[in-house]
């Protein structure tokens, strides 16, 4: 019997040449599965796109363990910073950074552009995958498997093969899928929008390439303000990429007339007086900051959730298409490289029958909790990062579950240990992050100092209430369905 | 009446082109005084040399302030990082970065061999300064004012002149001007000992001149651990200098012998286990960590006083060699060149007659108390450093100092403030931050949260204890002699 006869892969198309499509196509070839990509936008490396909707991104675990199957985690990092912790501003102009875990563990810091440029070029070179650029999708007629792809100056047909949608939270084809197979979809819009601002290094070599940092390049900066936020991430040049998280319209109830909105920041004095009042130690590490301000767009944040992914055998959505989250938790691509690691586990099932509708149909049975157990904590990170990271007894809880972490390192992992350092899976992750927020509320009850807490009660209630739910998934680098 | 008959400059030879040295021979060019420099090593600009006790230096506003004088302030911040404020490890991970001033205010990480090629380069080649490299004075004469200089191969009688030492703690000067002069000098010995500690860059350019820090660059990092601490300062090339103090013997008492010292670090496994212990963060960036401790010096420090500078009008003393201070308030090299600018204001007044003897006094009649004063503010600052800024209270009385800086900005400036960002006399500074304490004592009294600083009392405090006092000081840019 013959290898073609065991495989008779369908052709695969992908719609989207963004994170996740491209490292799709990786995953596709490495099982010998012709795959090729259509792609909207121009190629990003010829000259200058707009690129994704963000500038910086922060991979953490998961998405390393995908690059890492695929062969390309070193060559990533290379482009990647380090973040150990949080460095939280406070308006006196004090610092404090809290480690994210374990003095190895980080998350980094990576440009999107750039990471995308690497998969592109990893997909078509290595693996000879056709990226047809400047084709947009029009039309998906999903009973024909077939599409209209237009381009500046032709409309061409495209049909034969599996459709895989991993066009971004505006995506087509959820349009699609979701009109045929009747599916619920929730847009949940976020009152706030952010802008991002350029914090450019202090000194730069000749070249440009190397520079140095106005601030800590080892930690994600965050100016938590209550209502609203100013977080920034480092790039490899030494400047810093910061985005102002901010509510897009005054709050509708006229009582509240006092919290600003991006309504209010209409002129240059009006931004610097807010960045003067509100980040003093910001406005001076930027001297472009209202030239920035009026020249970038301003973003939009959206939770999507889709009842469905697919439509039998024939189309599926994965990543923003079929789950876009707030990016509060920086799991959005992380997210997204994940489901390319578990689509192949569980097509690992069916490399003799490539049954596709049974493929699509585990994935999400598989997925869909966890995709909605990751957007529920995005959302909930959001109120962590603008507000409580400022919070004495939040640090207080904080640090208490440092020392647990010290103490019980065998035993206990918080939340962000396991969202951010793990591949177990996100709904897993977040059941355990109440129960630990059970445990740590009553280890706190009159309590202190951290170093202080009880070890003996924290050891009982760990024993009790985390381990029964924890232990099956800790070894925590094993990659979870 | 020509030039010459008002100026008959006697020449002067400077002992020692360290940093004062080198400068002062700039400041003595600039007034059409001849000078020329005996330095007892190599030219440090000739492949390596041992250069200075310690590579790395923290410049201020003092220092700056002469620089500036001499028209060297802004070549010089080239080479400049600037140091917003503290950061403090804590043993858990966690940082708190202190600022050390309002956000314009930062002191300066420099190298200290740069620094001083900078001072001898412009010396030698913008005002042709003879520098005698390899030239060591074996013995001075100061009734006949002559000196014996060896080199390798000779030995000279060089004779004429008024003789200035500016060399170091290890004065040769001194120690000839107090035979003469029956002065009394101190000289109190730290039982705390260094240990320089490279932490290389995260990543670095082909060139090695940039590279990535593997901390905030713009901080004076700070392990505070009661007894011993480890601080770190920036270089350009994105390492760090990270400098070990520790007692250098176990305590004498048998009482405590749990304190350790550097005499129990004798294996690559006890130094392994003392960072792992007591700075784990530290470790895990230090890759050759037991290379650098034990292939590098041991250093001490050493605080003098001398109750005489000079004999008659032949021969003083300036920098270290008068006053060598510990390096807790990074003022060593601060003090010395404010040294030069305070003998420069002293002698234009004595520009028609150059009547050494008197500038010489005078000299020593405004600058003692103020060697004196940051001689004491200096160990004082090594338990601040080492202990005070891990304690909760002292945090708490510093953010309730920085709620009075931003709120009483026109009046009250911090003791760490007049120090290192004004050029108030040292002796002034020192008395404010007695008062300064008093005042945040009381202030904090039954308070807990700073924000709520009763802000009526605290003018009324400043008004009546502090204004008086430092009223006729600001503006803090003012030239003090």
């Amino acid at each position: 019997m013959r290898q073609s006869d065991l495989h008779s892969p369908i052709p695969i198309k992908i719609i989207g040449a963004g994170l996740v499509g491209s490292l799709l196509s990786i995953y596709f070839s490495r099982m010998k599965i012709p795959v090729e990509i259509y792609e909207r936008r121009g190629d990003m490396r010829n000259g200058k796109s707009t690129g994704g909707r963000s500038i910086n991104l922060a991979i953490s675990t998961r998405g390393l363990s995908a690059l890492e199957e695929v062969g390309l985690k070193k060559q990533v990092l290379e482009i990647c910073l380090p973040m150990k912790g949080r460095a939280v501003h406070a308006l006196d102009g004090s610092v404090n950074i809290q480690p994210y875990g374990k003095e190895d563990e980080c998350i980094y810091s990576v440009s999107r552009g750039d990471l995308n440029k690497i998969l592109m070029t990893v997909a078509q070179e290595k693996y000879k995958v056709p990226i047809h650029f400047d084709h947009q999708l029009t039309l998906l007629d999903l009973d024909e498997m077939s599409a209209d792809v237009e381009t500046a100056t032709q409309k061409i047909k495209v049909s034969g093969g599996v459709f895989i949608g991993a066009d971004g939270s505006a995506s087509a084809m959820r349009e699609a899928i979701s009109e045929i197979t009747q599916a619920d979809v929730s847009q949940e819009k976020l009152s706030y929008a952010y802008k991002e601002l350029l914090i450019p290094a202090a000194k730069q070599d000749a070249t440009g390439k190397f520079g140095i940092f106005q601030m800590d390049p080892d930690a994600l900066h965050i100016w938590p303000r209550g209502k609203f936020m100013l977080i920034a991430l480092p790039n490899l040049d030494g400047s810093f990429t910061a985005t102002l998280f901010l509510s897009e319209h005054p709050p509708s109830s006229p009582m509240d007339k006092s919290e600003i909105s991006f309504d209010e920041l209409k002129t240059p004095k009006a931004v610097t007086d807010f960045f003067s009042k509100n980040f003093p130690d910001a406005l001076i590490m930027h001297p472009h900051l209202t030239d920035d301000f009026f020249g970038n767009p301003t973003g939009h944040m959206i939770t999507i959730k889709a009842s469905k992914w697919s439509y039998s055998g024939k189309a599926m959505i994965m990543g923003d298409a079929a789950h876009a989250i707030v990016p509060f938790f920086g799991q959005g691509m992380n997210c997204g490289f994940e489901d390319c690691r578990v689509l192949n586990q569980v097509m690992t099932k069916y490399l003799d029958s490539f049954d596709w509708s049974k493929i699509f149909h585990e994935f999400f049975a598989v997925r869909k909790q966890n995709a909605d157990a990751i957007a529920d904590l995005a959302q909930e990170n959001f109120i962590e990062m603008r507000d409580k990271v400022a919070d004495p007894k939040f640090l207080f809880l904080k640090s208490v579950e440092r020392v647990l972490m010290k103490n019980f390192a065998a035993d206990y992992a918080s939340r962000y240990q396991l969202v951010s350092f793990s591949n177990i899976p996100y709904q897993v992750a977040k059941r355990i992050g109440v129960i630990e927020d059970e445990i740590l509320t009553e280890l706190c009850e009159g309590l202190l100092t951290a170093e202080k807490v009880d070890l003996v009660k924290a050891k009982l209630l760990i024993e009790k209430k985390l381990k029964p739910e924890l232990a099956p998934f800790l070894k925590r680098n094993d990659l979870w369905i």
